[in-house]
């Protein structure tokens, strides 16, 4: 295993090259969202199941409008629901409702505005229109048989809308990753214990939990190891049971040093555990294949950094992607902007630097200010930040008035590619 | 009540000045990632509580380094977690690790890379820094006591951070309003009813449940409600009782005959049903005092078009901001980016449009393209549509390369103003 540094992009690399999408389980409709298909899906039947009225108004035979204002009888009252009786003749119309089914003979529909109401049981029309006038014709939004969702679709609320139209009271989605959260550090003082002038609050179980569950996972909280190696090794073992193991911090003696050995012992290939980011290194990736029921599967381990803000970056950078792709989805980064940033960056070439930013609208586009000290203790800025601005490894500081490049830290739908440059 | 058509930001005002925050409950950190704060949260201790070391290395006195290379003796080895038992005196100095407390008398710490180790518990100091190197000093993070997150602070995996270092188990947040969804219409087929030719699904009760538990929100759903006053009548009464009640379709016999005079009957004040915009009119606001417990509560009616996508438009534009300000949330409005249009867009003088997009990135920016078909019916498009290009309303028409604003459909974080022009 090489000491060099990783680049960010080839750190991510080689996450996404050993990770694949999870299988596939039934879920209910009511529970899908966000979820992604592991089925394409067909239409059951055309919608619309027939020609409908796109309007409330008179289904008539366009050719009786040669000459308007034309005077048309009134044959028959159609609702949506109904089923017309009656077939409309030469001289004769059919009042219709927005999502009724147009009556044999009629072509058009002429909307309300453009008609007006005679004594008995006649109507004005003042327009002349072409045949197919404000008619949804049978199949136009699907067609029975047809695809109308792939597979590996996102499921967002205009899918579940689909979803419906074809009747589709459950669907196969892939599973979820199973993710548990280990933090490490004899200093670390768990939520539960009185508080210690000498210890420093656990936040990082915390902010990589929400981090998980913003991606719509329900991870497992395995609490904190302390800086023993056989109470390590316990509570290793227990998370290396999941799809994924996060564990963060273990810096009191060096990741590399203490974590990474207990790890290995317990057959976990390291990948690496070098990455030339800040805040971010050290980061360490390794893959366990276990035994699973007599098939073999794997548990990605995730060594994060001790430092809150450090934890966070990294797993939105290396931790989430994976976590995307075990999911089914293609899209795999957060999505980017570009941005004006309002002030001067310093910047030190040799590693890739994300900043926390907020964002605030201007003409035409976003500008983009630092929420201050950046150092990665500064948990608050974490909370502040509407994204990470990506300053590339080679900069050698960035003016006030550049455009630059945002992660945003929120949304459901991600993008292609990860959208800067290191 | 007036017959005119609002405009769109009209009829938002409308709505945002009728609905308010609604009251604070207690519910636990796991369960808290988007929900909004209703109180202010300060640190419990200074945060870190000492001097820490921001790298693993050596704790020196600064003044020792006026010469380097320097030899120093190491006195004592400090873990994160540990507390220094010695002082350094001059000559001397600390191994000493990230997170470890800082002993009495040094001043600065040396990252080990710029280091050399010796024999007999010595060390070569290769660099000179300044007082206050890689430490990070008691309080820089927070202030024991000072407010870290206002009320009104929207809860994201940062906020969350912050939560466990104060050590929040339990925060106060704003109560999610109670959401009825209800469907109308003698021609629409229920989940569970076998499929029948002349009927069309129900797809409005899915979709809007899925734009609800996008905002975090469980909705309840009514289910059918058929074309007959005294049914309607019984189905709106049950959800009356909720917060905000939405009732899609009716619109076989015309909104304004059928559905508005029950909804009316029942004590709803309608406060307007036309909204100049495309897709989407008839749309229809109201309100209702009712009484609960002895105090007066509002329930907010919203009446939606019976077409897919028109429902699940006025649903983004409407009741989005009112669900977000109920739930306490001050960024009301979906997050718009600008984007250059990859082809001509049609439009007629009169309505604010919404046309259904897909996003491509390119450099420095993003194009937007129409889904294809706008139709009402068109559901598919609102699956595939990444956001909604906002066309204003006294547009003529937009020519390919023109930069125009688009909504995101997706996303948790809101933003201050709607953002598009109308």
């Amino acid at each position: 295993m090489a000491m060099e540094y990783l680049s960010v992009t080839n750190a991510q690399q080689c996450i996404l090259e050993s990770v694949t999408a999870l299988g596939a389980e039934p879920v209910k409709l009511e529970q899908s969202l966000g979820r992604v298909l592991a089925e394409e899906v067909r239409a059951n039947r055309d919608i619309p199941p027939y020609d409908v009225s796109a309007m409330d108004g008179y289904a008539v035979r366009s050719a009786d409008l040669a000459k308007v204002p034309a005077t048309l009888e009134i044959i028959e009252d159609i609702k949506a629901g109904d089923m017309p009786t009656k077939t409309v003749q030469a001289g004769q119309c059919a009042r219709i409702m927005t999502g009724a089914p147009v009556p044999q003979g009629a072509d058009a529909v002429i909307r309300v505005e453009d008609t007006q109401f005679l004594a008995e049981g006649k109507v004005q029309i003042n327009v002349a229109v072409k045949r197919g006038n404000d008619i949804r014709v049978q199949g136009e939004s699907m067609r029975n048989g047809e695809v109308v969702l792939t597979a590996g679709t996102e499921i967002t609320p205009g899918v579940i809308g689909v979803l419906a139209t074809v009747k589709c009271a459950q669907v196969q989605v892939h599973h979820s990753p199973r993710v548990a959260i280990l933090s490490t550090g004899d200093e670390l003082e768990g939520m539960d214990d009185p508080v210690d002038p000498n210890k420093i609050p656990n936040s990082n179980s915390y902010a990589l939990m929400a981090q998980v569950q913003a991606l719509g996972i329900a991870p497992a909280l395995l609490g904190i190891a302390r800086d023993d190696p056989d109470e390590l090794a316990e509570y290793l073992q227990r998370g290396l049971h999941f799809d994924v193991l996060l564990v963060s911090g273990g810096t009191s003696v060096g990741v590399h040093d203490y974590v990474r050995p207990t790890i290995e012992a317990l057959g976990v290939q390291m990948k690496f555990w070098r990455v030339a980011m800040k805040p971010g290194h050290p980061l360490a990736f390794g893959i366990l294949q276990r035994n699973s029921g007599g098939t073999t599967k794997d548990t990605f381990v995730f060594g994060l950094p001790g430092n809150p803000v450090s934890s966070m970056v990294c797993f939105e950078e290396f931790v989430a992607p994976a976590l995307r792709r075990m999911t089914g989805h293609a899209r795999l980064y957060r999505r980017t902007i570009a941005a004006r940033l309002t002030h001067n960056i310093k910047h030190q070439a040799g590693r890739t630097e994300f900043i926390r930013v907020t964002l605030a609208k201007e003409e035409g586009g976003y500008t983009a200010t630092s929420t201050g000290a950046q150092g990665s203790g500064m948990l608050l800025s974490m909370a502040r930040a509407d994204g990470l601005m990506a300053v590339p490894a080679d900069s050698t500081g960035l003016a006030a008035g550049s455009m630059v490049t945002v992660q945003l830290l929120d949304g459901t739908v991600f993008q292609d590619d990860v959208g800067f440059k290191e």
